[in-house]
C-alpha cells in the first residue's frame, strides 16, 4: 500500500498553522506495590491515570469553534488522522476550514496511560486471576459487522466506501480496550468537562462508544459546551432515566451512516436514539437525526470518517456546525 | 499549570507545513481465542500487534534530512512534543529548521496496539498466573533517579534543568511498558528498517531504552539510514560480541546530558558507550561521544529534550546533523 511521506503526493497546498501541541486534562495518582515484577524497576511507587492526552492544531485565523474529536471502541485518536488509504484526516480538514482541532485519546488508551497494577499483582500470586482486568480486543472477523463493512465476515455492502483495500492498515489502527475496567462514567468525561472549560466554547465530536461521554459531559456541567455532534453513538442518553434539562437549547447532531437497518447490533442504537432526541426536543432541545443517505451521502460505513467520501461528510458537518454553532 | 491553548502565547509565530499525517510500519497478524471475556465481543478472531504508530511534518522546504524521534522506557512520542511546561517540542522545533520529522510509539506503546491474549487467558482459567506478561510502570519516586532530577527522591541536583514545577504534567506522560514481554531484537526494529527504507537516508533519534535500536536497525539492514543519534542510550553495541561493521562510515553521536557519573544507573552506561565508540572508530568508524557539559551546557537531566535548555541542545544537535549527515 502506498502511504504519503516526505516529498510524496503534494496534497491540497501547504497548511499554516497559528500554533500546535499535546498536553493533558483530568488524572489522579495512585500508590501501589504492584506496580513491577522487574528486578530493574521497583514495585512500589506513585503513578498517574486517568488522564487524556490532547493534540491540537490552531488555524491562523480560527473563525470557527474548538472541535474536540473523541474516538470509539478498540481505537485511539489516530481515527481522525490520515485515512487507511492515505488520505486526508478530519483532523486537518477541519483545520483547514478554520476550527481550532483537539484530538484525544480517552483514558487509558493510546498515549493515556493504564495501570499494570491488578495485573501484576495476580502475577504475583497476590490476587485471583478473576480480579483481573476485562482487557479486551476486537478481531477482524467479529468486528466487520460492527464496522458494517458487511452483514458478516469478509460479505460487503454493495456500493460500501469503506477502502477496504487498504483493510490491512486499518487493523493496525486498533488497541486493547481496557474501558470496562473502568468506572461508569468512564474518567475521559471529567477530562473533557475540564477540555471544555479551557477552551470556552467546545463542540464535542464522539464515535461509536464514546457517543454517551459528550452526554455525560454535558449532564455533569454545561461549561464550556457549545454544541454536541455524535456519530454513529453506542448509545444515546435513555429519556426514561435521565435528566434532559441538561440538552436544553444545546445545539446536538446525532449522525448515522448506512446500511443501519441491516444491522442487528446498530438498528436498535439508532432507534433508542430517535426516541432521545424527540424527547429532548419535547423538553426544550435542540436536537436532530440525520441519516447520510436522507441527505443524498450513500455507501458510509461505521467509520465514515475514514471511507472514502469522507471529506464530503466533513463539510456537510463544518457547515451544519458552522450553522448550528455560531462562529467562535 | 498553564498549557498553551487556543489563543493563547502566540509562540514563535505560524508554521507552514507543506504535509503531515500519520501511518504505520510493520505488524503481524495473530490469531487468539482469548481476546475477549465480555459477552458483547468474542473471543476468537485476528488482530494485528508489533506495528508501528509514526507521525510526521514536512516543512514547505525540507533541506535537511528526515528525521525519526524514537522515545525510551515507560514513555511515548509525546516525550518530543510540548515539554511539561508548555514550550515548543523537538517535534516542531526540527521541522522549523527544515528537517521532516518522524515521531513513532514504539511497538506495544501508545498508539501501537498490544495483545491482550494472554491476560485473558489468565483470567479465563486456561494459562497460569505466572505467564502473564512482565508489564510493568516506573513509579515517580524510583523513577526520579533514573530521570537524574536529583540523586534520589524529592531531592534536586544543583542547576538542574528539568522544569520541576511541572513535573505533574511529566508524570502524565508515563505509561506502562510491555517491552519485557517481547523478543529481543523489539519489533520496533523491523518497524525502524522499513521505514528509513520508505525515507530514503533517515537519522534515527533514539532515547535511553531505545537507544540500542537504531544500532539493531543499522546491524539488520543499512538501507536507508544516513546517521545515528542515541540520546542519554541504556546501552551502546557491546564490542566484545557485536560486530562493528555495520557502523563503519556511518556518522553516529552518542550524547549523555549532565550530573552522569553521580548517577550508578547512567555512569556505567556511560562508561560502556565509550568504550562502543572507540572501538567502533577504530574499525573504520565516524563515531562521537559528547557530554553537554563538555560544550558548555550545564544541568541537564536525562529528559534533555524537555529540559528548559531543551532548544539549546536541539539547536545544537541540528548543527552537528547538517555538519555530519549532509543536506537531504
Amino acid at each position: 500500500m502506498s502511504v504519503p511521506v516526505h516529498a510524496a503526493d503534494p496534497g491540497p497546498g501547504p497548511l499554516t498553522l497559528s500554533g500546535q501541541g499535546s498536553f493533558f486534562v483530568g488524572g489522579r495518582d495512585i500508590q501501589s506495590d504492584t506496580l513491577s515484577t522487574l528486578p530493574a524497576y521497583a514495585p512500589s511507587g506513585t503513578i498517574t491515570v486517568d488522564q487524556v492526552y490532547v493534540r491540537y492544531q490552531i488555524p491562523v485565523d480560527p473563525v470557527r469553534p474548538p472541535l474536540v474529536l473523541i474516538h470509539g471502541c478498540c481505537l485511539t485518536g489516530k481515527t481522525w488522522e490520515t485515512t487507511p488509504d492515505g488520505r486526508m484526516g478530519w483532523d486537518e480538514f477541519f483545520v483547514r476550514r478554520g476550527f481550532p482541532t483537539y484530538v484525544i485519546d480517552q483514558a487509558w488508551r493510546g498515549r493515556s496511560a493504564i495501570s499494570p497494577a491488578q495485573i501484576e499483582a495476580v502475577k504475583m500470586g497476590k490476587a485471583e486471576p478473576d480480579s483481573l482486568p476485562p482487557v479486551f480486543s476486537a478481531g477482524r472477523e467479529p468486528a466487520w459487522a460492527i464496522f458494517r463493512f458487511g452483514p458478516e465476515y469478509p460479505k460487503v455492502f454493495p456500493g460500501m466506501q469503506f477502502p477496504l483495500e487498504a483493510q490491512g492498515e486499518f487493523w493496525k489502527q486498533m488497541v486493547a480496550d481496557w474501558s470496562a475496567a473502568l468506572p461508569v462514567p468512564n474518567p475521559t468525561v471529567p477530562g473533557l468537562s475540564e477540555l471544555a472549560k479551557r477552551l470556552k466554547g467546545a463542540v464535542l465530536v464522539s464515535h461509536s462508544q464514546s457517543g454517551i461521554y459528550p452526554f455525560q459531559t454535558a449532564a455533569l456541567d454545561r461549561t464550556g459546551i457549545r454544541a454536541l455532534v455524535a456519530i454513529e453513538p453506542a448509545a444515546c442518553p435513555d429519556p426514561a432515566k435521565d435528566d434532559l434539562a441538561p440538552y436544553k437549547d444545546l445545539p446536538i447532531l446525532v449522525l448515522f451512516g448506512d446500511f443501519v437497518d441491516a444491522s442487528p447490533r446498530w438498528a436498535p442504537r439508532l432507534k433508542q436514539c430517535r426516541s432521545f432526541v424527540a424527547a429532548a426536543n419535547a423538553a426544550g432541545g435542540r436536537a436532530e437525526l440525520i441519516l447520510l443517505p436522507e441527505i443524498g451521502i450513500h455507501g458510509n460505513s461505521h467509520m465514515l470518517m475514514q471511507d472514502k467520501n469522507s471529506l464530503d461528510i466533513a463539510d456537510w458537518l463544518a457547515g451544519w456546525i458552522e450553522k448550528r454553532a455560531g462562529k467562535s
